[in-house]
């Protein structure tokens, strides 16, 4: 199987995991109506779904079979959705238009879009905590302490807040390099070292998941930074040159195209032998750091 | 020990804890300073901490040590300040006033008060997924997944997108109950719940505190509308008036003030009944039912 059909069957598997979530008929009562439609306009129908994929390929090294990594990689598919939400907001990055239609306070308003996040990221942890997620209570409460440190305030949020200061002023690359580990890379390396946590996986093991999550997090963020001086906006099912525009400093525009693509292709080798270890086992995540370098959308 | 002062004594144990956590000297990296600042703003130096006070004193009930509820006192309390900063942007109740003083989007702005929600929503999970916090991980899983249900989108969420949605509409008495149990009802019924869990309750012991739970917040919510209705500024810290300014049902409004107050005493009557079973150990809790129906503010 290619590696675009590859993620491609992992995405729609974690689709219908999600629709299954989403459809509100898991828990003990049953969620408005409006703000559950909310909720699945945003979760569902769009998206590579990059950071389930990582979880599921970064699992199945320690043996996981994708069946018992959905749950997991759903949550963390909310958490990245709600972060999208609250982003889009007017008094956060004022976007109208994600993945190609009307972003959430668009098509419906920003009251239903604040708590459509909310109730995204509280579902991620309603999720994690359930005992169908993994049969072992340390397992799950690892999986969620960890999600709630990649995505709160030392973390994602936390990268938000620093992105929301950085408008308009020009930031040292150490900055830059602290606001992207913390608003993309930390939910990235969550992502790997959750597939980590679900496998059991230990020791060096462990390791080098959290060492492959971290580089690739970077090389994500890189190339979404090339993506958005040098793409098109049809690709990108956005506008190109958003953070030009606003201002927003990146390490391609503090170190230039030609150093910024230098970079990549560093962070691109690094991941890639971060996983020696693995073998064959790991040709997957292997295939990813070329996908995540190499991406045009 | 007075009642009051019994309350206020558990208050200031419950800031002390909240105050160590949002330090960010605890997690494993340092929280952005802005975004750390707007958290403390939003959860420290105010409140009647009711909810902690529920949970310590249902736990305390079988025995727990106020010393070991305190964790999950705190996670509980970041999840009813995240809901009161949200709530409060523009885009859902505008209110700048709380509390006696500026809400979270006045003293900063719209978006880190979007995100100091966010922070502390996911901060309330961290530290019920910490091991410090209890030491057997199903328990924090399952005070975990009672946090979620309570809070997300079949619970708190769910009722303020009610709440929202009802502004300006006449709804029947068995809408305004729905929404109520769910926008305030929830997370009082889970302070006690989380209290009986800490404790490890099981069968009637613990169904009785689920049944008192859902009472009290039956009768918070109703003595609030009352308050609202007959109240004064002053004592309340924020406007009265309010909810009939804004055109929102309430039971009072719909019941009228004389069965409302029947209603009320009915509340307190059966949720001090529910206790019978622990004699004098939920003394505290009987009082909490007198003090919550006949409350000034």
């Amino acid at each position: 199987m290619t590696f675009d059909k590859k993620l491609s069957a992992i995405a729609m598997r974690v689709e219908q995991r999600l629709a299954d979530f989403l459809s509100g008929t898991r828990g003990p009562a049953a969620p408005p109506e409006k703000l559950a439609e909310a909720m699945r306009y945003a979760a569902l129908g769009g998206g590579k779904r990059l950071r389930p994929f990582l979880l599921v390929e970064s699992a199945s090294i320690f043996g996981v079979r994708l069946e018992n990594a959905l749950d997991a990689a759903a949550a963390l598919e909310c958490v990245h959705n709600y972060s999208l939400v609250h982003d889009d907001l007017p008094a956060m990055d004022n976007d109208a238009i994600r993945r190609g239609r009307d972003t959430v306070h668009i098509a419906f308003d920003e009251a239903t879009a604040i708590l459509a996040g909310d109730g995204l990221l509280t579902l991620a942890f309603e999720i994690l905590a359930a005992p169908e997620t993994h049969s072992d209570s340390a397992v799950r409460g690892e999986l969620a302490l960890g999600l709630a440190r990649a995505s709160g305030w030392a973390g994602m949020a936390g990268g938000q807040s620093l992105d929301l200061e950085a408008e308009g002023k020009s930031l040292t690359v150490d900055e830059i390099r602290r606001l992207q580990a913390l608003k993309t890379g930390a939910l990235i390396e969550y992502a790997c070292t959750a597939g980590a946590v679900l496998g059991q996986a230990i020791g060096k093991d462990r390791a080098a998941l959290e060492a492959y999550g971290r580089l690739l997090g970077q090389a994500f963020q890189l190339a979404d930074d090339l993506l958005d001086v040098t793409g098109d906006a049809a690709k990108l099912g956005k506008k190109a040159g958003k953070d030009q525009d606003a201002g927003k400093a990146t390490l391609v525009s503090t170190l230039g195209i030609e150093k910024a693509r230098a970079e990549l292709s560093r962070l691109e080798t690094e991941a890639i032998t971060t996983l020696e270890r693995f073998g064959e086992r790991a040709d997957s995540l292997r295939e990813t750091a070329r996908f995540v370098s190499h991406r045009e959308h």
